[in-house]
Order: C-alpha cells, then structure tokens, then sequence
C-alpha cells in the first residue's frame, strides 16, 4: 500500500468521477472530490447517463433521499459501469432504514458490477441481514467486520465499513484503518464524502488498496481538520475540505502504517 | 419553561426526525439537527415514507421547491403522522409566493396532524389571508402576532411567527422571545434550520413549550454566532452551527426569562 | 461602466431572482443573492412558475444536473421570460458533457428571450461547435473570446465566457475583465454563484454593462476572499460570501479600471 502514489496519480489524471447521490451531501461531495484532486459531475438523467459515464474514470452510486428517478437511474448506471468497464462504488446510505433502499441496493448489486461496496458499521450489518432496522442514516454500533467476508464473496466485491475503525474485506483478506475523527459524526455527509474520494482513489488503483488507501488518507484529514476546528462541528466541514485539499504525499507516507492487513 | 431541561432530553435520546423539505437548506437542516443533539434522515419517495415515519420520534415538512412530488409526499407523510401519534412540524415556506405552496399548506393542515405551524412573519399573515403576495421567501414584514391566534383556533395548532421578535400563539395562549440576530436574515435556509431545531424539541416536549423554547435556544445561538462572526454570513452560518452544537445548559438556564408569556 | 452604481441600485431594490437550477449548488447560489444585496427565490414546478416568475425582477436557468422536469420548467420558464419581459440569464452548466444538456440550452435559447448567455470556456465553445466533449462541468481551456461573437449574433444575446480572463460580447462589442482567484476552479459552484450575481446585476442595468460588472464584482470577491482563506478551498467558500457581502462602493470605484473595452 501507498496512498502518496495515488494520491499522486489523482492529482495528475484528474479522474472524471461520475455521481448519482443523494440531495443532502451533493455539494459536499462534488468539493470534496475537487478537494482531492479528482473532478466530479451529478448526472442523474437517463437521458446523459451512458454519455456521461463512458467518459467518466470512475462511477460512484449512493442511494440517501431516494426516489423512483434514483432508482431506475442508478440501474441504468450500473450495467452501464459494466457495460463500459468502469470501476463502480455503491455507497447503500441508510439501508437499513427501508426496504425500498434495500430494494435498490439489492438490484444494483445485482448487476455485478460494483466493484466496492462501502457503508457505515450498521449499513453493512443490515445488509447482511443483520442488526435490524437503523435509526436513520447514522450507525449506532461503532465498528463491524464480521459481515465483510460474507458479503464480499456473496457479491465479489470489496466490502468497506467504516467507524471508529474502518475495515475493507475481499475474499479473505482483512486490512483495518484506524484513527480519524470523532466530529465525522457530527456533520451530515462525511460518510458521502468518503464515498467521492474513494472513488477517486478507484479510478487510479485497484480496488482493495483504493479503499484502504482512501479510508486512511479520509482519516488523516480528520484529525488535521479537528486540529484546526476543535469540537465545532460548522468549522470541522470547513477544515476537512481544506485539510483534503493540502493533504501532503510526505504526510501520506506515514499513512501505509496505519493500514493493518489482519489477513493479507 | 426550562429549555435546558429539553436540550438534555434531546441529547439523551438523540429523536430521530423524519424532514420532507426543500432542495436549497437540506444540507443546513441536517447539520443543525445534528448540532441540537438528533438525528436527521431525509425520505420524500413514497415507497419509504410509513417505514420511516414510523420509526421516527417528529416529523418536519417544509414544502419550500415544490414539485408534484412532494405535494403527495407531504400529504401522505402528514396523514402517517396523524395515524401514528407523531409530532408534526409544518412549515409553509414561501407560502405568499404561489398558489400551488397555499394548496399544499391547505391540504396539510387539512389532515389535522399538524401540532406546529411555524413560518415567518410574511408566511403567517399570507395563510391568515392578509398582507398579499410575498417577494420570494424572505419577509419583509418584521413581526406578526396578529393572525396567530386566529391561525391557532382554525388548526388547533401551535402557530409561531419568527422575525425580530418570535411569537408563538396556542389558542388564547401568547408567548413572545426577543433576541436573535439580524445575521438569520443574509444566509439561505437560517428558518429551515430552526424548523429542524424546533421539530427536535417537538420529539421529546409538548407543542407550545417546545416552540418557545426552541425559538430561545436558537436565538441564542444566533447571537453567540454574531459575535464570532461579526457581520459575515459566511462565517456566520458556520458560527451557528457551532454556537447549536455547543450550547451549555448553563446558557440556556438564563433563557427563560426571554421568554415572555404575554397571555399564558 | 460603473459597478458601483449598479451595486447600490441592487442593495437599494433587493431585485427578487427566479431561480431554475442544478441541486448541487442552490444553496451556494442562494447565498450568494443575499450577500450581493439581492432576493433569491427557487422555484421549479410549473404549477407555480408564472406566479413567481411575473413577480421577479429577473430570471436565472442554471441547467446542471438536468432533469425531465427541468427541461420543461426551464423552457416554460424561457417564454414566461419573454412574455413578461423579465431579463434572463441562461447558464449552460456542462454543456459539453451530454446531448441532453445541449438539447435543454438549445430549446431555452430558441425561446428568444434569453438576453446573457454565460457559461465557462470550455462551456461556449461546446456551445459554438468546438472543443469536442468537455470532461464533466470543469473547463480545461482557460479563456475563449472567439466563439462569442458568432453566439451573440446568433442568439441576439450578451455572450460571456468565463476563466483567467472573462470575456463580454453583444455583437461587435467586446470587453475583457482580468483578476479573480485560482481558487474558483478548487470550489463547486462558483459558476453558479456568479450566476446568480450577474443575474442579480441584470436586474436593475442593462445587459451588456451588467455582465461586465458583475463579472468586476465577482472577480475582486476573489481575490479578497483569497486573502483572507489562503489556498484553502473549504476556507474560500465561506469568505467568498464574506467577500460579495462586504464590497464596499469604494472598492468597486476602481473597478471600472479592469473592464477594458477592446472593441467598444
């Protein structure tokens, strides 16, 4: 693992990173994206769809706020991220809120095109079947590995879930992050902001080290944000964008320690 | 009354409140219901809304962008509420721009699950009939006591009046909370955001307390965002959410003696 | 030229702007129209359109993330333009990217009504035939002034392209205003911003003269923002907002110095 190398690789490439996502965290998501290095576009018309994404670099899905647009949308994208070969995240944002959110999830899985499956601790509990129905788009249970192996060979994907500690599966191999930042629970769309860059991570590297890579550098920003922002949630947002932004490859070299393969 | 008291309920239980709203604040709406202690999640398809609605602790519309979508949504959400016993806040947003946001008040308020009704004062004259066509979504009238009880009798809802002064009306029932900043009226969405604070208080008080109280709390914190912000709105808008996030119970104690009951 | 003037005339009037746009940055954009000194309104279905648009005193259609609905309210939303004889603005967001967004800026402009059409480099040249397919909403040409003439002559509208240098056209007339910050490229929605500051300055002046101030004022908001948030784009934003607020009638004075007519 190096996330200097493609922090590097983003930042000369410039990958398109292609958004289907939900209301809330557009904004953050698009500057995040920009904030790393990547460029993003929000195109959720079927009508642009297969433009848009055969030119893209990478697709990213997240189903928060969804709607019968979303849905048949985000189908469309997926075979197309298949059709094309494009690298696909899905990010099932409160998944275990409802089922017509597991519904969709279900069907772009379903596609076998995505090839990195990310959500918070109780998403991916819920998608196992497990943990019963969250309260809202936040995960009360703080870290959770035990569904990854099964998820990631029932659907071939990278499975990532994220917490206190963040943990990326595939097969059976087991890589864990730690650190990061307490306030990423205090602020609405930090989790879909780790979605945009990792996904810009995947469209520079394959998928098992993108998600580690990406997950450690994310944390990294945290903790330079909350060094700048204290316990204030309104500054916190300011500060991880600018801390994505200035996030230094020497500051990333350090970053490959933090990344522990319990089974490489 | 004794806001301190309510905050600690809030950030004890962390409600979880269900928001139908507009496209411009959802991002600042989730973020100060983050910041007052609860929990957000924003679902307008109707294929989610009972699931949801039912597992939530209040309820937010705020029908500001409406679309045909959320016409139906709204209605529907307002009947779960009702069937449900979940707390309800409405919140006619531009209500004096259109006929089509009078409509989808009207019918809103017609399923007779709305507990508070909170707009500014040029909403709360234009659903009482009077004072004509808004420009846009900003009032220019500064305060309205007036139509609220009339409004309160028509509904049997709490009706709250924001601007220099709040009001906040139930039947013969008058409380009024000074304080506040003139920065609330130069950033988009400060109404919305006080509409996710108040249906926060709503999730765990009962209806007239929770409307005066929560208009202190955010007056409050208006007032110590001013002072790190100064005359900035962008700052400002960072500052409040970190003034929401940081209250102490010890400010909120001296609270409320802002609130006036004028005819309790 | 004079912005100044225009600036006092805006904060004299507070002109309420229609907005028709992207959901990535309506909120950005709202803020901006209040810290310009303008009133925002954002409105998309058509039930309510020709309420909204007869009261505005000038129109935005920002065409990112397009939508069915938003292709159709933004064509009925072009002739209520023309039929009210409200100035508007047209915004042909990654035009470039998709047929379905060249289809949604063709249609608009066929309505006759459009009076500014403004859109970044790569963006007008997409718009004139050239340039091939842009790489999602960003331009990677920094400056075009070419293409503009043959537009507005086509369109019989002020055509402006933005970058380094932002360039002005009506006909034979062209001007060039220099400035601005890097960090407009590092934030999303700053495109969008200036939108709604131009459509705000097209309210209350005519439209060439409106164009090239606007883009003065927003320019200088650059770079006073850049002072104040270094290369921090999380930072910029906030400041951005601080910035368009605080211009003072002084600065704008020498303003007018940076709008160089090269044919007047």
């Amino acid at each position: 693992m190096n996330p200097a190398e493609s922090l590097r690789l983003i930042r000369e490439r410039r990958p398109l990173v292609h958004h289907i996502m939900n209301f809330v965290a557009m904004n953050d998501a698009a500057n995040a994206t920009l904030a790393i290095g990547a460029s993003p576009i929000m195109a959720l018309a079927e009508e642009e769809l297969e433009e848009i994404a055969s030119a893209a670099d990478a697709i990213y899905i997240n189903i928060g706020t969804p709607t019968p647009l979303l849905l048949s949308s985000a189908l469309k994208l997926a075979r197309l991220a298949g059709s094309y070969g494009k690298p696909l995240l899905l990010d099932p944002v409160g998944v275990g809120a409802s089922s017509f959110r597991r519904k969709i999830a279900a069907e772009v899985l379903s596609t076998g095109a995505v090839r990195v499956l990310k959500g918070n601790a109780g998403e991916m509990l819920a998608l196992a079947g497990k943990g019963g129905l969250s309260r809202g788009v936040e995960s009360s249970v703080e870290e959770a590995y035990e569904p990854l192996e099964r998820l990631s060979k029932e659907y071939g994907v990278v499975a990532v879930s994220t917490g206190k500690t963040d943990y990326v599966a595939y097969g059976s191999r087991l890589a864990a992050v730690m650190g990061g930042s307490e306030l990423f629970r205090l602020i609405t769309g930090s989790g879909c902001m780790l979605g945009s860059v990792m996904t810009s991570f995947l469209a520079v590297q394959e998928s098992f080290r993108a998600a580690a890579e990406a997950s450690a550098a994310f944390k990294l920003a945290g903790e330079l944000a909350e060094l700048k922002a204290g316990r204030n949630p309104g500054s916190f947002r300011v500060e991880l964008l600018n801390a994505l932004h200035s996030l230094h490859y020497r500051d990333l070299e350090t970053l490959a320690e933090r990344i522990r393969l319990l089974r490489p």
